[in-house]
């Protein structure tokens, strides 16, 4: 059972942590062929935190999970705090595949992205 | 001759700054069809800030500019904050029409970025 789970950072303001919850309903219909289980988390400020993340996935079933920064930039974040939540949480689950996907700046398809969202300004 | 300016939210790192440029750069040579001129931009802590930024735009020929945030989630800084900097700027550069472009979080092509995204990890 493979799973993806979409890591934003939190906010104190729970409608963009919500945002977050709809995009993960969003993305688990869009990619359900290639993924059994989607979950959301947040990096600080927001439940859920990353190792509960982890764990929600594995109580799922996950043999395998895909941690996808929704993050734009390598900032520190991306570079050392996620790695650093989520190698602090393999050894809990040694029969889990855990790894942790570039983050969407680092995406190929980011010009399509920016040079769409510039042409349907109104 | 029409312009397009990204906006980053800015960063302490340098680095995470000097991602921009690139990115605007990256953008640059993707989009000339559509935007004679590309800016890069921050909403806070790093240079060039908004206001300077239209002036680059404008300084470079600009009748139009699309002001494009690369944010992910509608939060402040996206409802208020560039707003707020962009319509204090445009009463300097009344013969320029200045529009904001929808955040990324807000496009339709996130879903296929995410899931590239997850599919590309190693």
């Amino acid at each position: 059972m493979k799973a993806l789970l979409l890591i934003a950072h939190g906010s104190r303001r729970q409608q963009s942590n919500d945002e977050v919850y709809v995009l993960a309903d969003k993305l688990k219909n869009n990619c359900a062929e290639q993924y059994d289980i989607v979950h959301a988390g947040f990096l600080e400020l927001a439940e859920t935190l990353i190792p509960d993340g982890i764990r929600q996935c594995v109580d799922d079933g996950a043999t395998s999970i895909v941690v996808l920064p929704y993050f734009l930039n390598s900032g520190r974040h991306v570079i050392e705090d996620i790695p650093q939540e989520v190698n602090e949480t393999k050894p809990l689950y040694p029969q889990v595949d855990i790894r942790i996907a570039p983050h969407l700046g680092a995406s190929e398809l980011m010009m399509d992205l920016l040079i769409s969202s510039a042409n349907s300004t109104r």
